[in-house]
């Protein structure tokens, strides 16, 4: 019972189609970072948006530690990005994308298509999990609006307008 | 400087492209339900989820008082459900739509992508919006994986694969 509904739950899952996004931070002179689905915009006065972080992880203690990061959400031509910061085992993840530092000491990938970066603000353990809410301080948008997406288990990309059709990315 | 970088945020948010889902619930009798873009899953084991609510919304105390609820993730073809329960203003927004009745008394929407229905388990209040977990105790998946998105402020769709190219849909 417990089983089926789990495999249920996540063909559902697979229809819910999001944007993909690395959460980045640096904590005792190290970066870490992991790509992420699970992030949304909690209320707009004052700006504040959500990542649920599984506490198994390696970017979960820094996270809480640094008590700041950075939300890249990427662009549709960075797939190998996500798939880096998604896979388990890779030595360097940093050494692939366009890292720069922020004035507060926090990575960033700098041709993202958009950094949004945060002050922990709050965070919420829940079974396996941390839903982690960030206080936005900054914010940056890079070029027009073609978001990397992540629907029915791989990366694709949406529409973004009538014209400029694309192809989606192998999975 | 507070509205500055609301706005930027706000920008940023548009490349935070998302799945478009409907929460409903019942509650003394009646029904009640919302658009929503800022629904993700949580944890797999078990099947829980989240959904940021506005505490100012007619959906928000029902909500946590039926203490159950759908999440409907809308098909590409749903757009006007999506765009009906996202006005304020229409007095019976359950006119439009597919609308059935779990055993539970929670409505859903019967040709929705995916139905996914909760227990809530959880309700964190944050500033002007509640973070409520649900516990799923039923997802339903219908048909091949074809979501409508929200994006740069509109409706659109993801490429499904490459064969199945798709108009975006006005705003």
């Amino acid at each position: 019972m417990g089983d089926a509904l789990e495999g249920d739950f996540r063909k559902a899952m697979r229809t819910l189609a999001s944007a993909v996004s690395i959460v980045s931070t640096a904590y005792d002179n190290r970066r870490f970072g992991m790509t992420a689905t699970a992030v949304c915009s909690l209320s707009m006065q004052p700006p504040t948006l959500l990542v649920c972080v599984n506490q198994s992880t390696s970017l979960h203690h820094p996270l809480l530690s640094a008590g700041r990061f950075c939300i890249n959400i990427l662009h549709a031509d960075q797939d190998e990005l996500a798939r880096t910061f998604g896979r388990k085992g890779i030595e360097d993840r940093f050494a692939c994308g366009n890292w720069k530092v922020d004035d507060r000491g926090v990575p960033f990938v700098a041709d993202a298509q958009a950094s949004v970066f945060c002050t922990v603000e709050e965070s919420y353990g829940h079974r396996t999990h941390s839903i982690v809410v960030g206080a936005v301080y900054r914010a940056v948008v890079r070029d027009s609006v073609h978001p990397l997406l992540y629907q029915d288990g791989r990366y694709t990309v949406g529409v973004a307008d009538g014209v400029d059709w694309v192809i989606p990315i192998g999975h």
